[in-house]
């Protein structure tokens, strides 16, 4: 059951057996079905989580009540609601589940009690976290500078398993287009005219 | 001269006398002119860099040759282009000097040392790194959901002393607005005129 999560984590630190068994006597298995909620805008988020099976999204309600994606997270990849589970205030974000799926969740506290026990894992978060924000970083820089159909192609490259597995509604919404642009992009990318 | 930066270290973790004494060793100061290239776009960029006196900007090209700012960082902040420093690779954005200032920096090789010869700092990087990552989520998320007046109004609320320190121009490329439109959101603030 924390195999999954055990490899994820020693991808970067190697624990020993018994940092290892202190490390998932803390973790929380935890199923979400499709559209339930793991954290919702303004209401605390008190946990980590790690996906080990399903996907989940986190996003943001604008304005006009459109669903705007800022990330989607699958198996071995986690996914929280940093600024609530920093700071202790409301989450900024929305995340749910777009699949039935399976998750570890570390508390919060438990969380601060690992970094203190086990320090080798501020080194792993602090990775992981390099990661998140470069990928963050990225995302901000492509829209702005690049066009849809460009940032469908990066999408499709970055993650070529998402394509098959997501509704386009949904792909739609991570790109910032409509359902009905991301149809005329994926149409012009079959018959291969490439849009100018 | 390494004063502001130790203080900054010490909000987060504590250092004896002789990881202080380490530290400052690997540490190098810089002057950086108004316009003078901290990094550039495509370029290696392999140092961590923090601010004394002064003040940076982080930026992309878009397509149109427009400039677009990701982050301002002025005295007791961080700042570098992570992509570049992480992967060695080319980085991401450009970052340069809007005034005549100050750095200190940590060259990549004894930034990676440090990690491992006083792991705390792990712990203080994380935490700096927790920071940055919600902030630019909440720029993305502000980004999409708020109108320019209201994304100018959160950007004096929280960067107060940056509205007189830095052009207009600097500070409408940081909310992807036109210098006009933001004499514009200006002009009806000092009018106490709200734009709906």
């Amino acid at each position: 059951m924390f195999e999954l999560i055990l490899q994820n984590v020693s991808k970067h630190i190697q624990l020993t057996d018994e940092e290892k068994e202190y490390f998932i006597s803390i973790l929380k298995p935890k199923k979400l079905r499709r559209r339930q909620y793991l954290a919702q805008a303004g209401e605390p988020c008190r946990h980590e989580c790690f996906i080990t099976k399903g996907c989940l999204r986190q996003y943001y309600v604008d304005d006009n009540g459109s669903e705007r994606i800022l990330a989607f997270a699958i198996e071995d990849y986690w996914m929280s609601d940093m600024h609530a589970l920093i700071t202790g205030e409301g989450a900024l974000t929305n995340i749910d589940a777009l699949e039935d799926s399976e998750l570890v969740l570390i508390e919060k506290k438990a969380f601060e009690e690992l970094l203190i026990k086990v320090p080798r894992f501020e080194r792993f978060f602090r990775i992981i976290l390099q990661r998140a924000f470069v990928s963050h970083q990225r995302r901000i820089i492509e829209n702005i500078s690049l066009q849809a159909d460009e940032r469908y192609k990066r999408f499709l490259e970055r993650h070529p398993a998402l394509e098959q597995r997501l509704p386009q509604k949904q792909i739609a919404a991570y790109l910032g287009i409509t359902a009905e642009s991301l149809s005329r992009i994926r149409r012009q990318r079959l018959e291969g005219t490439k849009k100018t």
